[in-house]
């Protein structure tokens, strides 16, 4: 997407993150300003046309839209204090991941130095940025969101505003990240099982796939199953999976290999169970996560 | 596929995964016989045209092939047993799923009785069975295999031989199930997390499937390194996924959320960074899930 004045952006941090959002809003013709603390980070986006300030205050004084991607908000915090009056006036857009609870207080900070402010989550890697493959999430005061909406369409994809609450963006962001990295351990774990048996990683690597390919399906059931607060076991029960995990647990006992994982999931089917709901599906289990845990 | 011949086949256990089975080999015009501990399971098979046995011996005499699916390897046992002289002979296909170990105490035993066995494992859900989706993997004597492999192309899809250790389908299929079980406790997880921020699982359940669709290209990112034995965090770190992981058992501590899970997961990723490897790519965490825990 370009258009005929593409707005000065401002960018600070420059980790890979960083980078790729500066780089983008270079492609689509974005006057852009970068900072990070170390400064030669600075030097390929600077030979592709960026400018590189020395202070933060220079940096977000160049631009109306200053967008920072660090390691945390505590880190954001330190970065933009120092320069609170000149981004007085002026719009931050958040894209550090961090909790709902984080984002609602940076909100109240920015809100009290008359700084309009919006919290973003990016939910794909480094290389989707500026591509179709991006998805970045949005929320806080729609006027803001609204004004800019075109200069952040340029870091590409979908560009979802998600409400007012300007925790909704880190709430969705923690609850993906959650799936995402749940999943990984998943991955890492049936890599060593298999690894274990003598079963190449690359072997087993396509079947890996047909099982993420079942997932969407699944997604779908289980959100119906949860919003409706209905969770037939039909297709298959909490009972069958604790069975299916005990096994899972026992072959990598017999090989030496972690089980913490596996065994906290196993400890969640078990509180069903044992409150007689193992004849449910598995998504009852998103429930019985939000119940106190009975005393032993 | 039809074939002119079809293969007299009996299949032991009508759960809803034997009667999917038994309904394939139906609809490909395979002779059928059919038996169940409580014979009322038979009823719509009957109707469309199996035959149901009595006794196990029964069942088993009537075809060359026998397919098992129940509960586990004991029910296996406990069933085959009484009819091991009927058996002899003939092959029984063990599609009951179970750890590697029991598979191949599973083929000794049927050696000792002079069955041909072959074991396999069912890698997706049981509407798939028959149709193209369908993916059963089959490991033991590559001859028995072959000799059978134009009835088991009945039950549809993908129909993998994997080696002559008879241990190899059922460490395919725990391995494979490992991700499976660990990436729906982190659904679960995910839809629990984002009802504590009044997020409707419907509205989250696009963007999860938006995760599963990163899958793919990680799952063969992670294989080269783990095969290659070369980490390389220049994409994403165990630091950072650490610190993720960090937010999001915060975030869920705040709602009163169990975190045991996602501490298990995170656990790894700081005995690898206990021992000097943060800045690994995740997959790092495949190797070190086998190494011995350290003492404290």
């Amino acid at each position: 997407m370009t258009h005929d004045h593409p707005t000065p952006v401002t960018v600070l941090g420059l980790g890979p993150m960083g980078q790729a959002l500066a780089g983008a809003f270079l492609a689509q013709g974005h006057p852009t300003t970068v900072w990070n603390r170390t400064a030669a980070r600075a030097g390929d986006l600077v030979a592709r046309g960026a400018t590189r300030a020395d202070t933060v205050a220079d940096a977000v004084a160049a631009s109306p839209l200053t967008i920072a991607c660090v390691i945390d908000y505590d880190a954001v915090r330190a970065i933009v204090a120092p320069a609170a009056d000149a981004l007085k006036g002026r719009t931050l857009v958040n894209l550090t991941a961090d909790t709902p609870e984080r984002a609602r207080l940076m909100a109240e900070w920015a809100a009290e130095r008359g700084i309009d402010y919006l919290d973003g989550a990016i939910m794909t890697p480094t290389p989707t940025i500026g591509g179709p493959a991006a998805v970045v999430l949005y929320s806080g005061p729609e006027e803001i969101h609204h004004a800019h909406r075109r200069a952040l369409a340029s870091l590409g994809g979908t560009s979802a505003y998600l409400g007012a609450d300007p925790g909704r963006a880190a709430a969705h962001d923690v609850a993906l990240l959650d799936l995402f990295w749940t999943s990984m351990s998943g991955l890492v774990h049936a890599f060593a099982l298999a690894a274990a048996e003598d079963i190449a990683a690359r072997d087993l690597a396509p079947l890996a796939k047909g099982i993420g390919a079942l997932l969407p399906a699944i997604i779908d059931e289980f959100a119906e199953h949860f919003d409706g607060g209905d969770h037939p076991g039909d297709q298959s029960t909490i009972l069958s999976a604790a069975a299916g995990m005990e096994h899972i647990i026992h072959a990598a006992q017999a090989r030496g290999i972690d089980t913490g994982v596996l065994s906290a999931a196993q400890a969640v089917a078990r509180r069903a169970i044992d409150a007689g709901q193992g004849g449910d599906s598995f998504s009852r289990l998103a429930e019985v996560l939000g119940r106190p845990v009975p005393a032993p």
